[in-house]
C-alpha cells in the first residue's frame, strides 16, 4: 500500500463533469490498495472572475481581503470532489488549508508555506477516507488566509507529498508532461522521460510553465518524486527525480526561452567600488526584479553595465536608471524591450566540453546576433533580439539532438 | 458612540455596484460616531448555483460536503465588502464564521449556534476597524463549517448583537418592514412602526418571510432591540423590542397566512390513552414536522383527529396513516391539499375580548367555512379551503382596523 498524492488544476475540475471524471481517475488509483490525498485547484475561470469583481471594488484590491475571496474557489471544488467520491460509494472528506494547518508566512497573495500538520489527514486516512485538500491556500499564525500565488496548488500537492513522506506525488495537468521545448514553437518537441530536480528547476525559473519552480524546490529538498502527467490521456508523463549517471550522458535536457524581458543598458560608467549598488539599490526599492547582470570592461576604467527586468517594469526602471546615470556621471542609457531568452539546460554540461561553442555557433550560422550571455553550471542563457525566437529554439533543438530519443553529443 | 450590528441579505449585495452602495450606507452610520459589524450574505443567486453544482454531484449531497461549499459563497462577499470600505478610506477587516469562532452543533445545514467569541471582534473595532463577519455560517467544536439554513445571516446578526451587547441591530432588507400583512394580497397593508418580540415570533412561525423565527428568538432572550428596515429606501422601518403598555391597546398586529401545508382526518378513531402516540410516533420518524393537530370529541367512546403537514410531505404522511388507521381499528383517513392557514396575532387578545368572536363573524359573513381552530394566548389561526385565502386576508385585515393608524377595537 503507498501513499499518493494527486494534484488536479483548473482545467482539470472546470466543471461537474470533469470533477466526476477526476473522482474516477482517483478511485482507480484507490482500488489498487493506495491511500490517496487529493489536492485541487479553483474551477478554470473562478479565479479570474474573482480578481475581476475584486478590481471593481479596489484600484488595488487589498492582499488579505483578495486572499479571502480567491481561497474561496478551491472551498468549492473540493466539496464538490468530496461529493462525487461519496456517490460513487467510498468515503470523502474535504480540508482546507486553515483545517490542515497548512502555515505560511503573512505575504498575502505569495505567501510560503513554513509547516504542515499532518495528524488530521493521518487520522482521516486511517479511517479509511480519500482526502481531499484545497490547493493554493494557506493560514498565517494569526488565523488569517493566505494563498500561494501563481502554481500554489503544485506547492500544496508537493508540501503535502513532503510532510505526510508520501511514496509519489502526481501533478495532473493539461499537457503530457515537460517538454524538451515548447510544442507550439517547435513540432519537434519530444516528451522527457525523466529529468533531475535541478534540470527541472532550471528550466521552471526559465520559463518553461508546467511546473512552478517553489513545488520543484520542496520536491528536491525533501526527495519526493514527481510524476508531471496528463489528467485525459493515461499515458506515462514526466518523472521528476534525484539525479542519477545516466543522466549525465545527455548534455542538454531542454531549451526555454522568455519574451517577456527588456534589456537596459548604461554605458560608460566608472569601474569602481559601490557603482552596481548605487544603480540596482534604487531598482529594486521600487520591488523591480533584475533578472540577468552582465558587465563589460571597456578600455581604462570605464565599464557597461547591462540587465534585463521584466518588460512591464521597463519604463519604470528606464526612468530610475536615467536618473541614477545622471548622478553617476555615465555616458548614456539605451534599452530594448524586442528581446528573448533563449537557454540550454542540462546535467551533462558539466562534463560535456563545448556545449556553449556549440550553442554560440549554431545561433552565428543563423545570422542571430547573442546580445547577453549568462551561465550557470548547468545551464547557457543568450538574450537575442526577440525576432529570432522560433528560429533559435528550433536550431537548438535539432543541433542538440533533442528530437531523437537518445540525444547525440553533438560538440 | 453606539455599537451597531447591519445585516444586508442577498439582494442587498447581489452585485459589485450594490456591494459598494451597501458599503456607504455603512459608512454613513460609521461617521456619526458608532462602531460597525456587518453580517453579509452571498451575492443573490450564489447559494442557488452551489446548490445546483452540489445536486449535478450526488444525488443527496452530502451535507458536511454542502455547508463546505454554501459557506464560500458569503466568503466572497465579505471580502469585496471590506475591498470596498478600505477603497473609501476607512479601515476594515472581514472574519469568516471560524474566525469568530461561531460555534455551532453538528447539525450540518441546519446548525445552531451555542456560543459566540467576541475577542477578536473588539481588539477589531478598538482599532477603529469597521468588522465585516459572514453570514450564515458557523464551525464545530471539531473545526467543520457549518450553515444555519434559512434565514441564517439574521440569527448570524443578531447572535453578534447579543454577544457583543450590541446597541442595536438592523436587519437591511428588500421590504421597508414588516408589514400588518402581506402587501402582494392585501394592498391595504401597512408597515408596522412598533412590534413585540412575542408577536413577530407568531407572524414569523405563521409564514411571515421578513424575519427568520430563530433569530427573533435570540433577539428575545437578549433583550437586542432589532429595526428592520429597508436597504434602498431611507425611511424608519419596524422595531422589534420588548412588550410595552401601548402594544396591548391593539388588538390585533398583524395577520399571517400559510398555503403550503395539507390536512389529514382520521375519523373514529377509539378515544383511550396512546393512541395519538400511535399516530404521531410513526410520522415524526420519517422526519415531517406535524403542525396543528385537533381533536374533536364525538358521541360514545370515538374521536377525530385532525392535523397539519407540510404539503410536500402529504403523500407519504397519508400512506403512513392510512397504515396506522387499519392497526388501530380507526374508521377511515381523509385529507386535503387545498387548505390554507389563516391567522391573526396581537397582544392585545391578552385583554379585548371577543376577538375570536369577531374572527368567526367576519369568515362566516364571507361564506367562508372553518375547518380547523387553534389558538394561543396571542393568536388564533383557522384552516379554511385555499381559494379563500386572500379573501379572508383582505377581510380580516378591515375587520381589525389594520389598515389605519390607530386600529379601532372592533369587537
Amino acid at each position: 500500500m503507498a501513499l499518493i498524492v494527486q494534484k488536479f488544476g483548473g482545467t482539470s475540475v472546470a466543471n461537474p463533469e470533469k470533477i466526476k471524471n477526476v473522482a474516477q481517475k482517483v478511485l482507480q488509483c484507490c482500488a489498487k490498495g493506495n491511500q490517496m490525498v487529493v489536492v485541487l485547484s479553483a474551477m478554470a475561470g473562478e479565479t479570474n472572475r474573482f480578481v475581476d469583481l475584486a478590481q471593481q471594488m479596489q484600484a488595488i484590491p487589498d492582499p488579505r481581503e483578495m486572499d479571502v475571496i480567491l481561497s474561496s474557489g478551491e472551498q468549492a471544488t473540493i466539496a464538490l470532489f468530496a461529493m462525487a467520491i461519496k456517490e460513487a460509494g467510498n468515503d470523502a472528506i474535504s480540508l482546507l488549508g486553515d483545517q490542515v494547518k497548512i502555515r505560511t508566512d503573512k505575504m498575502h497573495t505569495r505567501a510560503r508555506i513554513q509547516s504542515v500538520d499532518t495528524d488530521l489527514i493521518r487520522k482521516h486516512l486511517d479511517d479509511g477516507k480519500i482526502i481531499t485538500v484545497a490547493g493554493f491556500q494557506g493560514v498565517t499564525e494569526d488565523d488569517d488566509i493566505t494563498t500561494l500565488g501563481r502554481g500554489g496548488s503544485d506547492t500544496t500537492a508537493v508540501a503535502l507529498a513532503a510532510a505526510l513522506q508520501a511514496d509519489l506525488c502526481e501533478i495532473y495537468t493539461d499537457v503530457e508532461g515537460v517538454y524538451t521545448t515548447d510544442p507550439n514553437i517547435c513540432s519537434e518537441a519530444r516528451k522527457i522521460n525523466r529529468i533531475s530536480y535541478d534540470e527541472m528547476l532550471e528550466l521552471a525559473s526559465l520559463g518553461a510553465k508546467v511546473l512552478d519552480i517553489r513545488s520543484v524546490g520542496f520536491a528536491k529538498r525533501y526527495k519526493v518524486p514527481l510524476h508531471v502527467r496528463s489528467t485525459f490521456i493515461d499515458n506515462e508523463g514526466t518523472w521528476v527525480v534525484e539525479e542519477d549517471k545516466k543522466m549525465e550522458s545527455k548534455p542538454v535536457s531542454g531549451i526555454a526561452y522568455n519574451k517577456s524581458e527588456a534589456r537596459i543598458t548604461i554605458s560608460k560608467v566608472q569601474d569602481k567600488p559601490g557603482i552596481a549598488s548605487k544603480i540596482f539599490t534604487p531598482i529594486s526599492e521600487k520591488g523591480i526584479v533584475v533578472d540577468m547582470i552582465i558587465q563589460n570592461t571597456r578600455a581604462g576604467d570605464l565599464t557597461d553595465m547591462t540587465f534585463t527586468v521584466p518588460r512591464t517594469d521597463y519604463e519604470q526602471a528606464l526612468q530610475i536608471v536615467e536618473q541614477v546615470a545622471n548622478d553617476i556621471g555615465a555616458a548614456g542609457v539605451s534599452g530594448s524591450k524586442n528581446i528573448a531568452k533563449v537557454s540550454i539546460v542540462g546535467l551533462g554540461m558539466r562534463n560535456h566540453a563545448g556545449i556553449a561553442t556549440t550553442m554560440f555557433k549554431v545561433l552565428a550560422e543563423e545570422g542571430i546576433n547573442i546580445q547577453m550571455i549568462s551561465t550557470s553550471e548547468i545551464k547557457i542563457s543568450c538574450v537575442i533580439d526577440k525576432k529570432y525566437t522560433e528560429l533559435a529554439v528550433r536550431t537548438l533543438h535539432e543541433a542538440f539532438g533533442l528530437d531523437k530519443e537518445h540525444p547525440a553529443i553533438t560538440s
